[in-house]
């Protein structure tokens, strides 16, 4: 029975944790046996840094938020869900009777439970319960390992719909990691004809180039806005996904933008970043800002089910839940060609 | 210099017609040399019908649309293009004053010209001249016969802009002929995780079947309702695209369709339909209409050279233009497995 | 401890009835006093003819739906509510855990309980258990009698938020009963520059053109259409709201739209009605359905309160609640010049 | 014949000069007696710094462009006007043929020429010729001063139509000048319930509060943030308008902003500001920014027609064309209490 424990900052132990026992199943819950857990920057952050604003682990967590598994056990009131059902879960619980979560936002509801955001225990761990609603049932054809890539898929799609990508639509997405490539797999299956995506490493830019219709910059080398008012006979590209969580890819989001375009921000920014007004009235750019997402998580399985959207490639090294610590302090070393690394439960 | 005229009713012929003779070309404008036009299921109305409403062939017509071609001069003001650019058109050109255009509605301005709709002649001849604003410019990697696709893909792509796909949303289209299926493919390509495709043809099932995540059903043998709300866990799907043209599938159109989904009508209606308005408002149903396409060509052709769309599969039939009255004849008798016939020019 | 009770069609009486003291308050729910109870047409219907579509009285039933009143006891879990409030109530409540009701569409979720909609009864009575979500706090200068209209208005305001009304739009609100008033006032509100209303009864549209910047239209002497293309130099209004629930309303929403405009169709209708989708075509016409309202409620109230809307012209009469079903003999009678008809409880 | 003619900055000199004699009437312009011409921030701008950015005065230039007048002379191919006719006038002139315009958005085509923007003469002269298209029509009960208006007006109009304002919304509009003014009433006169005006100065304010529900909050003495959570029950307000320019304004917009809520820029900057990416990302905020407007001229004659916005309040004082150079003079020393000074010139 054992979870992986952030004891405290660069200290992870895989030892036996009391949380799972003392879990009591509500009549709207389910009981998951967890399969596969991919590891998020994020994990890795609490991991290397302890925390991050005002979130800091005080007392020991266990990591893990990208989660798919086995419904096990189900709560009295439960009818979407069976015991043997493969499902993802969406990590996020908001108060289901707070304003924003009855708007439908409930992701912007300052009360949402996120696991593996401090005091909250993530799920490198035998089991959890989970309320059914956030559990989504896996069809035959989706794997525990791409149904465990849902979470991050989560992030794209729903930049995507908040971008309202319209058919023919050229896209830059800033930032080729995890998120930018979902992003940018997002972008074309939500119907951009050609997207641009921008980063300073060849590794993770020739991996963008064979996933679709996507071009490369190399923004060490060239010039973005330069490149893409040439590539769009000075028009400019009418999206841009902010992912790199870089000032200095947040600050040059009006310059390869097109009249009307859109930007959404992705990637989130530790200190404020220097904002041109100006280039966006001339624009008269719409800026959206997103955050984790709703409602997205039984669209991304279908996308993943139909072939819509194809993330295996994404998934790059896969770990036994014995070599999990190991797999944190390769993640922490910033590998490269790595994108998404993923542990597996033992079953 | 030969055009296929309609001379009346039923009667085709392959000659010497003077119009393009006497075409001056403005300042905006340029001259293009034919290259493919397809055929498309009005054309062949105005053939066996002699016209369709207000729209009545009362004096010989030459036929044709959906064209590509290549530029062979220019007027004074082009900067766009020049002479020997390959080409596709728009064939419908609005009053560049009226109060749709200026507010970028241009398809439904009223004066609007449309090819080979009485009493504006068609370009199934050697050359047209025509507005540079509305000539696109092709890729390399797109064929002729592609861009003579272009025309009835935008209808499909305008649609799909219009029904605002979002990703992962499942949709119906009804109808699985040529626009139907365009539909279909840019439901797809707009985001759609899944698509149904509805007829009572199994030939064009089929076809449709192998173009993606497209799941058909045959409403002569089972209930498109039932079958949706089965597929759906009740819930149905969050668009219908109706494309048949015919009352009993725009009648059906809320039976299958999702609370806060959306419908869009594209195929035209003879006669007024039965519509139940409490089947929508139950729903609060969304319902668009749309009439053609505006601003859609390019991103049509970006989206065939990125590979986005493939509308290959669809050319079924290539004419030589010698063959242009025998191609009508057989476009005419509604041939099984057809689904868009080509006419090639000579060059 | 009186209700009025709708024995059966045409049988109202004012009698003891259990329901109140047999409702448990919840934890989340606020005991209520009534106060004024607005007349609806709904109401008189039930009376009338003893049902409407599948809704049919097969039990004694207490009517009323549109309410006021004030908080006497408040559920355990309640903050945002305490004893001593005054407030008004949205009467129709979904099941909180609906797929619906979770993508903010509360409204269109099948399960919606709905005052006096047969078996739910409503609230002409002394007093009613009801969720604190669906119960609005009321600002001193909103009377009992205004918040008792916030149900009717909030179904203008939702339709006038549906219809996306940009400032200086041009609306036609087709019917000059309590719905069309409100949706008229809606639609000034939400930014009309000018709303044509048409009907039948000149009294009603007297009282109509005295709400704001309101064109009457008498559609038994006068083209709705021929009218109203003359008043916008042929371009039409850019949004028709259908709420008369004719046929012949409903049938004619095209004729008068400009290109690119919105219908919304408010007024329900007992049969298909014959809909011209050519005519919707060459506009791009967008047709929204609204099936009540969601989420408009506490706006209402604010409206109400800053007098952004005023209410009070359309309270034309107040009946004491021993004076009851008089009223509704009265209501049934079709009186001329009556607006919106009240009861007041005693308190 | 003389024009108020900004010579160099500071001075200002009322002179003959010969432009109006040499404007060439086009098919499609109209020739226009100047009546009222208001004076903007902007004209103050060029006259005591010479210019602003990129726009600077090299040559004598005239002034002046919130203007309305009569048509004294039409194009042949004019039809919407005749001579006599009450205009006001549209400043910015788009290319008809850039990408921007045909797309409906002219506002931002980098071509526009635009009145009294170096090197386009502005109307403080007798007479101009300007395009039919954007010379829009005075009802009699609209003066030449109301008229004079609809320029500001317009960008509050367009503000408020970018910002989707609902049914119900509570705005805050940051600046209480000119701008600050037609922003909140077109913001009431949208469909907001409520809105809250923050200035430094009370003169500003208490103007402010008298043009609708409008809440003044004085920022020297109140911490913006605050009062409006406080007065909204800690949510926020739905809308925020930006139209102070100060960076102080600009860089608080989050924080009183609500889950969901839409922020619109519309003061312009003269750095770049700091700009909280993270703030906006827990809201989702909506950021847009607008660029002068398009399309709502006619919107604000038609509200100004029928009362839903009133701008008389707004004209503060009112000069001779023989004063012009003293009402500069008087403009430049920010007098306190003067909203909107106008000019008019000799008929």
């Amino acid at each position: 029975m054992k979870s992986l424990v952030l004891e405290e900052k660069m200290k992870l132990s895989l030892r036996d944790f009391p949380i799972e026992r003392e879990e009591v199943l509500g009549p709207r819950d389910v009981r998951i046996k967890l399969h596969t857990v991919g590891i998020c920057g994020s994990d890795v952050h609490y991991y290397a840094h302890g925390g991050t604003g005002v979130f800091q682990v005080k007392a020991p967590m266990i990591l893990g938020h990208e989660a798919s598994g086995t419904v096990i056990e189900t709560g009295a009131e439960v009818t979407s869900l069976k015991a043997g059902d493969r499902v993802c879960m969406e990590p996020g619980v908001p108060d289901p009777n707070s304003r924003a979560t009855r708007m439908g936002l409930y992701n912007v509801d300052p009360a949402v439970r996120f696991w593996a955001t401090p005091p909250v225990h993530g799920v490198l761990r035998p089991a959890v319960v989970h309320p059914a609603d956030f559990s989504f049932k896996l069809p035959d054809n989706v794997s525990f390992a791409e149904a465990a890539m849902v979470e991050p898929l989560a992030v794209g799609v729903h930049a995507a719909t908040k971008a309202q990508v319209k058919p023919g639509d050229i896209a830059l997405v800033i930032g080729a990691g995890p998120i930018g490539l979902v992003t940018a797999l997002s972008a074309v299956a939500a119907g951009c004809a050609r997207v641009f995506v921008s980063d300073i490493d060849d590794a993770k830019l020739e991996l963008a180039a064979k996933l679709g219709p996507i071009s490369p910059v190399n923004v060490a080398r060239q010039d973005l806005a330069k490149e893409i008012l040439a590539a769009t006979d000075g028009w400019g590209v009418e999206i841009v996904f902010e992912c790199s969580g870089h000032p200095k890819g947040a600050e040059g989001v009006f310059d390869p933008l097109s009249p009307g375009g859109r930007v959404v921000f992705i990637g989130s920014q530790v200190h404020p970043i220097h904002y041109d007004v100006g280039k966006a009235m001339v624009r008269e750019a719409r800026v959206e800002h997103v955050f984790r997402y709703a409602h997205v998580f039984p669209r991304c399985v279908a996308m993943l089910s139909s072939g819509a959207i194809d993330v295996k490639p994404l998934i790059t090294r896969t770990f036994d839940f014995d070599e999990s610590v190991r797999a944190f302090e390769i993640a922490a070393s910033a590998p490269k060609g790595e994108v998404k690394m993923q542990i597996a439960l033992p079953q």
